[in-house]
């Protein structure tokens, strides 16, 4: 097959089924020049090899995913949650992608705050930002789809995540703009506008939405072209908007998960081509 | 124990495992005043015979669930659609209810176009609430979680359901406020605020936000008091926006209909009271 679009960049999530040095060499043989990481597989491999393999191949790695999880009401949740997040970023930094992508965490065990929740984000941002420029990182706040509000994250939009994120410089804190999340809201297409206006589009990710939903709503993304995203007019947007950078498809999916890696990988580079490219 | 709250009614899907006799008598013993009934059983049972069983207990029908699904796109299914809907608000008048609930449909197949399905929901209205007035009915129009956009409700959220009934009179059309498809909307508390001022809530339902969700989504809703929303906070919400009527419970969960059915809408009363009366 022809090379991959140079726009395409592949969310390890995607193809987890394959390991660290088997993504390289798929992505090597397909002619796919950016993957975005996720910390387990990369501490599981070792930092620094893995940096090294990455840039060994010439491969950019477009984002790390991810930190966040900056909702706790205590202060030694607190505490934690901001030793992780300092230790992604210096992760994001040895992996020399500039971005982090944040899951920015639901409500505390017995809490119905959204309102507080958020507040605690602005303000645990307020600590980390800084200390992510310092090293060439910048934080892409991403709103989750609303049935992840209580578990997971509590900014459910992309106009929350813009809220969150306008307390901070530009090139401090922006936000991950994907598909899967916000197809829904005929709020987005302008805040994808806002976003692009500011220079806070940090990542745009891809997914599209199947039903019916699996248990636990989590690893139910279509691949691109199965559901009923207009994945052209998403692009369109996003160009529009300003957004220059590359596309990651990043796809949960236990059926997926369950075939060949680089058949997937090669799968999806394909549709990424018929209904992005 | 004592008797229901005054303002508390029971949505029969809530205690499905009840015959309609059975739901009645447990009604009268519990001191229960409303019932939001469903096409289905109301069918099976007969409407006029149903008619005459609720009003001889003396039983308020709040609401009557549900007409909708008026998305197609081609001229047959609208057709049909319609047909359906003037039946429902026909089954509405004879139970003298003045609320038929709309869920307004999903996509159709292998379509993304979710503004042409809500223009469409527009029109069909239009065709609709001047039948519906007619008979005394006004139409609910229901936003549902942003989890069902696809393949069941493609209104999203209490904004776009007004501005589909804003279309037309407030004595028409309005919307149906449930908690559980709107709580994690930062933007709801002033959409509340919005129905209200026009008039347009005809209905109040609550069911509670717990995960994980069950595989299809549709019947995981929690006992009131189990999940994470706040239920006295939207009740002050609705209150505050000028809503005086019932207050309908409204679950969908197969755990809670495994269980004995009185037993059920004796503790959804109860839980009523705690949580909200």
């Amino acid at each position: 097959m022809s090379a991959a679009d140079p726009r395409f960049s592949i969310n390890q999530m995607t193809v987890k089924q394959l390991s660290l040095p088997e993504l390289v060499d798929a992505c090597t043989a397909l002619g796919v020049r950016g993957v975005g990481l996720w910390r387990e597989p990369v501490r599981a491999y070792g930092l620094k090899a893995a940096a090294g393999l990455v840039r060994g191949a010439g491969l950019a790695v477009t984002t790390l995913c991810r930190g966040g999880f900056l909702t706790a009401a205590e202060p030694a949740g607190r505490a934690t949650a901001l030793d992780d997040n300092r230790a992604a970023i210096d992760e994001a930094a040895a992996l020399g992608t500039g971005v982090l992508v944040l899951v920015s965490g639901g409500l505390p065990e017995g809490s119905g705050d959204l309102v507080g929740a958020r507040l605690r984000i602005v303000d645990a941002l307020g600590e980390l930002a800084p200390y992510a420029a310092e090293r060439g990182v910048r934080l892409a706040v991403e709103p989750l789809h609303p049935m992840f509000a209580s578990d997971r994250c509590v900014v459910s939009t992309l106009a929350q995540a813009l809220d969150i994120a306008e307390h901070f410089p530009a090139e401090q804190v922006g936000v991950c703009v994907d598909t899967y999340h916000i197809w829904w809201d005929d709020a987005a297409p302008a805040q994808v506008e806002r976003a692009g206006a500011g220079g806070r589009i940090c990542t745009f990710q891809l997914a599209d939405w199947i039903t019916p939903l699996p248990a636990g709503v989590l690893n139910g993304r279509g691949q691109i072209g199965d559901g009923c995203i207009d994945m052209r007019a998403w692009d369109a947007r996003v160009a529009a908007a300003g957004y220059r950078g590359p596309v990651e498809v990043e796809l949960f999916n236990d059926g997926l998960w369950a075939g060949d890696g680089r058949e997937l990988l090669t799968e999806t580079a394909r549709r990424f081509t018929a209904h992005v490219g």
